[in-house]
């Protein structure tokens, strides 16, 4: 089946060296600690089972092997396969994110062309914020003008928030008011203007978003070490989620790992807050299959999106896409022969979580 | 082996049409999402599972067909069959609820007659106190007065606290002045009455409950959508623990999920702390089995206590019961599998946790 | 293969009593509620699987039988036998610790004959400045020479905190001013000085283990009824991870559990960062497969370390060292059977966390 990956990043197309491509096998963005290699980790075992079939290569491969038949392939053609083997049907992209490792990523029209995929976009919401331009008083109205501009031209599906990066979840259930908005905009203008990390600011967008009407994706959980994990628990969201409720607009919270059980009871005690199981598939490997039977503990079955948060590597959507097929397939095999459910109810979690959640919600 | 059911609510004996089935599948008490229903879930697939035998149908009956047979035997009957197979011998009832989606829960004794189990009651606190009349300066004698009474009335086995719903379990270690409980008294004395949120009088309830002697259950971990799930977290309760210790007054941590880990430790940590299971083992379906071992890993076997938590559908008494004689046969199975552990070994531990050690705690 | 058991405390060599042993097999230092047993758990049942068999007794051995077999050969000969079954290369022992149950711990020469393995010493921060006499004044100066002289005399490996316990790890990014710590040294050494528990100055320790250079290590995780639990979690650590990054001092999280998830994470992103799954593994007993698991979801191969953190009693050695083998075996074993990866990739997973990891992280 082919699958929706509700939340991607496009990919750098190069041949990569060693350190290049294990530095894009790990949320640090630190050179890896003396005797030690990102290979090493649950997601490194997952591309070398996933990807190097790709290459014509068996499953296992040792990394230096991997990336010389890469390098033989060519980036270009490395890249095709791995992102056509991964099945995918729509991807939706974070399109926050424009380099990799210094490098540009591809071009929206050629990552779906390598895809095969239908393509659409997810707004920023920071990114958008970052580049207004207006005095103080002006920046509430700007900053919302702009987030209408940059939706309407990117034709957008999304928007998205890392506030857990800058603030953390823990947004108070006010709107922010008018003068506090104002106020804090003069600070912000009158600085560096490098990285919105005023909260005032940063919650004044979701309000912002949530008029826009579109599904208000928010970063939640594991990422970089910019984060401070315990601030990126989805629960902490909960007043905000009250509030914003009666907007009716959904909001996905993605990733969620390691309090992705917190997410889960979010998505089945709200109905508009759906749940997401992108970056963890892929980074935890071969342990997706417990992930995902967590996530799915409390997670209503038609509140659950899949994604891969695939990120520079064009592997990282074989790993999700292949990691997080494999793993279902093997979990709810258990299912089956526990006697908890039938094949056809396997079937039909299996289409909703992989394709026909993320279709209604995107209107895909 | 028949279970006690340590911690449970009556059901409602009436023809339920989908929609009302379904939202008493759920902890939301909001409507589901548009394209989506609460069956479709761990526990639609549970009651999927243990139920449509009970009502002769095969396994994994769909939800039309089950509701079908459900109205054409009539909701008394089905009702009795329900329970009757979920084979309890106890049943601790929280009598703080009287109805469910506007109708009123079937009385203790027909409730009784219906399970065949000896059915006890536990006096909810925040009930109790809501009801009394007095002015501030006697409310806290009348606070104990009203719960001395309605425990006796009852023949209460134990008194419960929903203070996680209420403002969440950091509570401090000193029991709040009289001059302070006094003065809040008078705050609530003055207002609507509707709900009790005040800190002060909810902290002072618990030590009022202390007073009463009898085992204190609290609602902690998931639960309905008023609840700020990180303030649900049991080891909030850390100080409030250490400072009841000398009561010596058991404190039984309902539920946990997700932090049942943490329940764990504390029921490890602390003598009279005790740790249930409720709630999660049906909620969870299939993967009760998989929480049921994480609970395991540090709750001393002499300190968990089988619930159901079940409220409303007599369905949620069944896969209360069947889920957790199933996934527990299956943790112990495969921890004989692997050598862990002997037969007798596991029998002791189903022995206790299914019946023996509520029977300790609540002298039953 | 012998294990480097990079954290773990000395034991008692003394016949022991049904109750005296038992108080060994829990974290609590409380006696047990009524009608329990600390043998009735997770631990209990791995003490009873993986002891009995060095003292010539089958399996599963009930604790009186297994306690007579164990007094009938003797504590000397008996824990010789258990300590010299766990297998273990190096022991690196925290002497923070000098006695238990009220008696004394094994002298390490004595301890290493025992265990047939190379000991190295981990000093405790905060028994050094609760042993440093000086006045306010000099405090912070001769907190850091007596910290030297103690590594130097100790031929110390690393030091430890134990901060958790004292005032728990949300410790802030900058390093305490030096008329801070004075003015609360004067406090202190105006006090009774039981017990440190002073922020400023146990802040004030991280900063100056990191001059020793030596790897810190920092109780994170369960632990006895001291703790906050909550108030342990490492994922708190994060802006003294970031602010301690430059010192390029290594950090070992010890335990974790269960916020292991959150350790794992930090070991990822951050490079000197070290995760740990000491006492977890003992504790849990078979689920310490699935608690592995989940360690290894994000923790990098070659940032994970084991030890056993026994303390007291010898088999909780045995127990932590042969539940580690089989647990980490049926791990990799099942991820083989899975394809996960292959038997080469499984057997340098285990010489990672067994053993190489610490060799160089240590330099033993």
């Amino acid at each position: 089946m082919l699958l929706t990956d509700q939340h991607c990043h496009s990919v750098v197309v190069a041949d990569l060296g060693m350190d290049a491509f294990a530095s894009l096998l790990t949320e640090s963005d630190r050179l890896p600690a003396p005797g030690t290699s990102p290979f090493d980790s649950a997601l490194g075992l997952a591309v070398r089972r996933w990807c190097p079939p790709a290459l014509d290569l068996p499953e296992h491969t040792g990394p230096e092997e991997y990336l010389a038949r890469r390098a033989e392939l060519g980036p270009v053609e490395a890249t095709r396969r791995l992102l056509a083997e991964a099945g995918l049907a729509h991807c939706l992209v974070d399109t926050g994110l424009t380099t990799a490792i210094g490098r540009p990523l591809l071009p929206l029209p050629e990552f779906a062309a390598a895809t095969g995929a239908q393509v659409r976009e997810v707004v920023r919401l920071e990114s958008v914020a970052t580049g207004v331009d207006s005095d103080a008083h002006g920046w509430p109205d700007a900053v919302r003008e702009a987030l209408d501009t940059a939706c309407a031209v990117a034709g957008a599906v999304a928007v998205k928030s890392v506030l857990a990066y800058r603030h953390g979840l823990a947004v108070p259930a006010e709107r922010p008011a008018r003068t506090e908005v104002v106020k804090a905009a003069g600070r912000w203008l009158s600085g560096p203007r490098e990285r919105l990390t005023d909260p005032v600011l940063l919650h004044h967008l979701l309000w912002t978003a949530l008029e826009s009407g579109l599904p208000l994706q928010l970063h939640t959980g594991f990422g970089d070490p910019d984060l401070r994990l315990h601030q990126a628990d989805p629960s902490l969201l909960v007043d905000f989620i009250r509030a914003a409720e009666p907007s009716g607009v959904p909001l996905v919270l993605l990733h969620g790992y390691p309090y992705h059980r917190q997410a889960a009871w979010l998505a089945q005690a709200f109905p508009q807050v759906y749940a997401d199981i992108g970056l963890a598939v892929s980074y935890t490997g071969t342990r997706a299959t417990a992930v995902l039977g967590e996530v799915l503990e409390l997670a209503p079955f038609g509140k659950l999106l899949f994604s891969t948060d695939a990120y520079g590597l064009p592997e990282l959507f074989l790993v999700g896409a292949a990691q997080y097929r494999h793993s279902l397939d093997r979990l709810l095999g258990a299912w089956q022969a526990d006697g908890a459910c039938s094949a056809a109810d396997a079937e039909r979690l299996t289409r909703l979580v992989s394709a026909d959640n993320a279709r209604r919600l995107y209107r895909l």
